[in-house]
């Protein structure tokens, strides 16, 4: 894994383009957590904004209201197990979710979340809008800035030839993984 | 293909909950329309909500404003050129659509729009709330009524010992397609 900047920012949607599921990570110097978020879309491609859902509930939503930032961290299929570990512990119940499922921290430029080093992408958000939707939230971002891995993204796309397999939530403690490309 | 009526409606975001890259049908006995829609999500389980991004000047969007309603389809990875056909044509160029890139319709039970007989999935869909950003509109709705196809989905997720591949969008005229599950 070697995560470098990602230059162009205007390619920054095509990260989630697909529909992963993705780990959030949040906080500041004080706290940080993250968690696991299948309901996740690109909303505008320039400037790049994105939107993710957020039960009220969920020990990081503070976080986020608090610093008004997050990041959203793009895993591959290898690591579903951790996927699923950060989603079935509340932050709450752990000091330390990154220890507790055995990921690490990656610092950001822009934001006071840390990324999650083993993901092979990484976008850094900045809140500009949340709707209220009763009990949980749709948190509107722009993103600032973007890592990727170099051996899995190239020219504004995933390539898969280096043993990629991106990761979608099936729901429940199901997933499916995507490795097959179709140009046209 | 053999679709039927989801008895469970609590089940309707797991049709979406992978993160695939769908046909939207819109229209009343007037005029219809099919669009691809990568960016979409579930918003809430229970009642089933979902939200999908439009653009402002899509020929459907005032199809969507008029009637309140549209269809989410959700099409397996075998028929992704038809998909990429109905993202590449407005429906201000051609008589229909349907037509056009080779697909049929099915009628729907409590939308005018028509259903797209030829995918996996659709999700009958009431418009709820209208999110304006300005050039596009993040179009929050309910599910009234899923259809799926029995051989590809079964206890409430996606299966794909008959072969079934979903269909994620990595942008531009590029997809990929899932068909392995990973379950914990």
């Amino acid at each position: 894994m070697h995560r470098v900047e990602l230059e162009s920012l205007a390619e920054a949607t095509r990260l989630i383009n697909h529909g992963p599921c993705v780990l959030v990570s949040v906080g500041d110097k004080e706290r940080d957590n993250l968690f696991t978020v299948a309901w996740n879309m690109p909303i505008r491609k320039s400037p790049p904004m994105v939107a993710i859902e957020s039960g009220k509930s969920h020990f990081s939503y503070p976080l986020i209201e608090r610093t008004g930032e997050f990041a959203i961290n793009v895993p591959s299929a290898d690591i579903a197990h951790k996927v699923l570990a950060a989603g079935r512990v509340s932050g709450k119940d752990v000091d330390d979710k990154f220890s507790h499922v055995g990921l690490h921290r990656e610092r950001a430029a822009y934001i006071k979340a840390p990324l999650v080093a083993e993901t092979v992408a990484s976008l850094e958000c900045k809140v500009s809008q949340m709707v209220d939707f009763g009990s949980s939230v749709l948190i509107v971002a722009q993103v600032l800035r973007a890592v990727v891995d170099v051996d899995s993204f190239e020219k504004g796309t995933w390539r898969f030839d280096n043993g990629l397999r991106l990761l979608h939530h099936l729901g429940g403690n199901s997933f499916s993984a995507s490795d097959e490309r179709i140009d046209f």
